[in-house]
């Protein structure tokens, strides 16, 4: 017994602590309980997305169990949908007849359209120059009007919060938001609940909404599972706070990762991030394409390369495997020209 | 009490009854134990598939939900490997010098590729003209030696069996043969432990060893599930002798479905059809494509035209789905050419 309990010990010592309240820094909103309710919230206009065990594969030797959480097979082909109704679902009716408005080239942009359908609710997406005419097509199929958003995902951002202040419409924040991250958690509460106790769980790192919750809904239950965040080597915002002490926005970002290119996020992320992350990886994009093949060899699915990118750490054997542990990694978003839109 | 039991005894008297034994027949060979065995011999080398509850969708009104037998993320790429593995497991190691030999020109090649891999036999897959070099180097790729098989499936069934006989090689029958069925059938009873009661159950018939082994596993646990077949209008080998009271191999062959454009079968497997499966539904080529493209587009899945036309009958309401029902749809196959080969 004494041997479990400092184990335990042992364990929570080695995380980093939650930072001490203060005046100057935004403390975390969300608790374990949050996600609960908005797992509740969301769940009919969700899709359980299975896990799929591989124990066996092609190619590689694993040298334990490995659950592949098929998130790419969401409503809109990623968890952004969990967080945005959980979001636009607690718009009070008399509110629904003003729009929704984001900035996104992607994911999130289809999760708000997607979450504007259900409520009755019309949505724009500010996209960058960089988006592509194919994506814009994309937002378009799922209800979606698009607007130019300037040069890049900062300023699209940007123009879209400004727009909901001056029209009145209701902003829907990619990650920075409490209600966001409650619904990216339910993830986790899910994941749980479909494999044996995790030892490891990997994911990929944007923004830090998806991580932060799932982090939160998941260490709430096993103190003990190891919460691995993987970013794009060109884009390491949350490693490079972690690093330096400091956590500042990114001066500039090289991946072709476009769902985790995040240039700044908010202290609330990053404190989420730093109290219950436990390691924080790097992959470059060469790596991420190779793993992206690697999955569409064993398993004919095609993600996108934030997704790929959790696999990479397992393939690599950067990460120490408990032999007959529990390790599991989200694919979080599929590949968006996968589909013919 | 009694409705309910008089409503089992209705259901029961409109399945077909077994035939009646006699000298003329083949006897069904296999039971439900048979397949309980399979499932032990072949589980630790085999991907428990997961299914994928389908209750909302993005452009179709499902009256029930629906789960997706995710098979096509199987080893290998199908069902074919749980048949290739029960037969291959059971050659004795003083046998397993000698050679596997099969003809396919797709997922049972690879199936039996790799249980030659697993149990360290080489395999040797004959093959008509009309398979593709792309096929033809993703069996190489599972370590199969590739033999020319003629005209067209049948011919190479004829020749790897010739050449069975002659070198004293295994010979491996993609479907005619109770082991291989029992294997097929270990998905029906994996099936019934990953959803509730089934109500319906959908697949596709080829040779008939899936449909075979997964209706008598699934009936046997659940006689009121009705299991329907699904067959390609251009190959409708079964739908036929159900219409006829004949069963004839057909004339002619007229469809791109080619893992079931299947000419002629056994009686074994036409009796456990006409035994156990309530419907079989054709399905034009044409229809399978526009099923493949709507399951890409919902969940970025990219299965062969076999698996998509088991979609079709729920797409365009051809079978009855009681309000609140449990419906299954075995998604066989992965599309070959999805994976860079």
């Amino acid at each position: 017994m004494m041997t479990n309990m400092s184990m335990v010990e042992n364990i929570r010592t080695n995380l980093r602590p939650l930072p001490a309240p203060s005046g100057s820094h935004e403390t975390p909103a969300i608790s374990p309980f949050h996600i609960e309710r908005a797992l509740k919230r969301i769940q009919p206009f969700l899709r359980q997305t299975p896990v799929l065990p591989l124990h066996v594969t092609r190619e590689t030797f694993l040298p334990c169990d490995i659950w592949l959480k098929l998130e790419n097979m969401q409503m809109g082909g990623s968890f952004k949908v969990r967080g945005a109704l959980n979001k636009v679902l607690q718009i009070p009716e008399a509110e629904r007849k003003k729009r929704l408005v984001t900035a996104s080239g992607g994911h999130h942009g289809v999760a708000v359209a997607y979450a504007g359908l259900i409520t009755g609710m019309e949505a724009t997406v500010f996209v960058g120059h960089q988006v592509g005419e194919d994506r814009h097509r994309h937002l378009q199929s799922w209800g979606a009007k698009i607007m130019e958003g300037g040069n890049d995902f900062s300023s699209a951002l940007q123009m879209a919060e400004h727009y909901a202040a001056v029209s009145g419409a209701h902003f829907i924040h990619p990650f920075a938001d409490p209600d966001i991250i409650a619904g990216q958690g339910t993830l986790g509460l899910e994941l749980i609940d479909q494999m044996p106790d995790p030892d490891i769980v990997l994911m990929a790192i944007g923004g830090g909404g998806l991580i932060g919750g799932v982090a939160l809904a998941i260490k709430n239950r096993y103190p003990m599972c190891r919460i691995i965040g993987v970013e794009a080597a060109g884009a390491p915002l949350f490693w490079q706070a972690r690093q330096t002490g400091n956590f500042l926005p990114l001066s500039h970002i090289a991946t072709k990762a476009t769902s985790i290119a995040i240039p700044s996020s908010t202290l609330h992320n990053h404190h989420l991030i730093e109290s219950y992350v436990d390691d924080i990886l790097l992959v470059p994009d060469s790596e991420m394409i190779a793993s992206a093949a690697w999955l569409q060899k064993e398993t004919s699915l095609r993600v996108d390369l934030a997704a790929a990118a959790t696999l990479n750490p397992l393939l690599k054997g950067q990460i120490f495997l408990p032999k007959g542990g529990h390790v599991a990694a989200v694919l979080c978003g599929a590949e968006i020209g996968a589909a013919p839109v």
